[in-house]
C-alpha cells in the first residue's frame, strides 16, 4: 500500500529544517529505523555529504538514522532494501537528471508503489507528479526526460505563490505559468502552498496542513480545496 | 555586422506593448520596412495570429509592417529573406522547441550574424545567450536541446528580480538559482532588470536603459554594471 508525504517545502519561515513536519514524520516512518536519503537536488549546490548530514541532524530528533544514496556502490539495491525513502529539495532539473543517470527512477517508483514509505519536499515532491513540467526551478542541466514518478495522477507545483498585489514586475505569475502548461498538457496541477502537504495512503490522496490548495484543470477556472479534501478523483 | 537589441521585457508597468523601446527600434530598424516576427513563445497561450496582430499594431507606430513566420510555407527561406527579425516573449521552452522543430534556429543564427537586425524581448532575449539555462519559465514542453543562438558569449536572465526584502517565501531567490546554474555551467550570466537592454553592434555589447545590471560569474561575487558599460570582454 502506498504511503507517501508530498510536502510543498522542507522549511517554514522562522522554522527549522523539517521542523513543522516532524510529528507527522514520526507516524509516517513509525516502523522505520533508517531512511535512504536522495540528495541529488543539491540546493544552493551543497554537496551530497553536507546535505545528508543536515537531514541526519533533523531526523535524529525522531531517532531515525539517515544514509545517503551516494554512499552505496549499488544505488538500485539501496533503494530495493530501503525501509523508507526521502528525496530532498533543490533543483528539479538536476534531481531528475541524476535519477535517470543513476538508473534509480524506476527502482524508487517500484519500491514506493509496493509500500516503502516515501517523503518528498519541494523538488522531491515535484517528482511525485506525472512530470516535472510544473517545477519553478531553472533548467541548469538538461535531463533525458521530464517524466517523473507519477505517484499521483496529476502534477505538483510546490512553493505555490499567489500573485503579489500591487506588484509592478512584468514577469509571469505562477497562475499564468500553470495556465501555459495547460496549453500543452492535460493533467490537473495542484498548487501546494508552503505549509501544505499531500498524504497518500493506498488509493487516498488527502490535503494536509492548515491552508487551502489551488487546483488547476485544463479549460476550467482554478479553484481552492480545503484541508482534508480527498483528491483521488482528480485526474 | 551584428545589430541586435536584447531587451529584458517588452512592456514596462503602466506602459504599452514595446512603448518604451519604440524610439530605439526606429533607429535599430531604420532601413527596414517589414519585420519577420517569430511568435513561437505564445505568452499565456495566445495564438500565432493574435500575437502577430498585437506586434503589428505596435510597429505600425513606426511605419513597419509585420509578417509572422507561421504565415510562410518555408520558414527557413522567410528567415533568409527577412529585412529584420523580432522574437517575442512567452515561454522559452516552447519557443526553443518550436525553433528546433521548424528547423529555423540555425537559419536565424546565420542571418543575424550576417547583419540582419534582430530584436528579442524576454524569452526572445533569453535565446540570444549561449543556452536557455537561465530562463525563469516553466518547462511546459521538452525541447530537444537547451542550446540557443549564442549572439553574446554569456547567458541572459531577463526580468531580473532582486530578492524581496522581508519576504517569508522559502522558494529560491533569482540569485540563488543563478548560483546553482554556476555549479554546472561556466559562462557568465547577466541579470537584466525590466527597462534594461543590451545593444549589440558588431563586436560591441552595451548595457542600455537607466538601470544597472547584475553580472554573475562562476566562483566570484556578483556585481553591478552601469548603463553604457561595454560588456564584450565578459565571457
Amino acid at each position: 500500500m502506498k504511503k507517501i508525504i508530498i510536502a510543498s517545502t522542507s522549511t517554514l519561515h522562522n522554522g527549522g529544517y523539517l521542523e513543522y513536519l516532524l510529528p507527522n514524520l514520526k507516524l509516517h516512518f513509525k516502523d522505520v529505523t533508517e531512511i535512504l536519503f536522495i540528495p541529488y537536488a543539491r540546493p544552493s549546490g551543497i554537496s551530497h555529504e553536507d546535505y545528508t548530514s543536515k537531514v541526519a541532524l533533523a531526523f535524529s530528533e525522531i531517532n531515525i538514522t539517515i544514509k545517503g544514496i551516494h554512499e552505496f556502490e549499488n544505488p538500485i539495491e539501496a533503494v530495493e532494501q530501503a525501509q523508507g525513502i526521502f528525496t530532498g529539495g533543490g533543483n528539479t532539473f538536476l534531481l531528475v537528471s541524476q535519477l535517470y543517470k543513476n538508473n534509480v527512477l524506476l527502482a524508487v517508483e517500484k519500491a514506493v508503489k509496493n509500500g516503502t514509505p516515501y517523503l518528498g519536499t519541494s523538488a522531491g515532491s515535484n517528482i511525485c507528479g506525472l512530470t516535472m513540467g510544473t517545477t519553478n526551478d531553472m533548467p541548469i542541466v538538461y535531463p533525458p526526460s521530464f517524466q517523473t514518478f507519477g505517484f499521483v495522477p496529476f502534477n505538483i507545483n510546490p512553493h505555490y505563490l499567489d500573485p503579489i498585489e500591487g506588484s509592478t514586475h512584468m514577469g509571469e505569475t505562477r497562475e499564468t505559468r500553470i495556465n501555459e502548461f495547460h496549453q500543452f498538457n492535460s493533467q490537473p496541477v495542484i498548487g501546494l502552498r508552503e505549509g501544505s502537504w499531500l498524504e497518500v495512503t493506498g488509493d487516498s490522496i488527502k490535503l494536509k496542513g492548515n491552508l487551502t490548495a489551488r487546483i488547476f484543470t485544463r479549460n476550467n477556472a482554478a479553484y481552492e480545496v480545503a484541508p482534508e479534501t480527498e483528491l483521488n478523483t482528480l485526474k
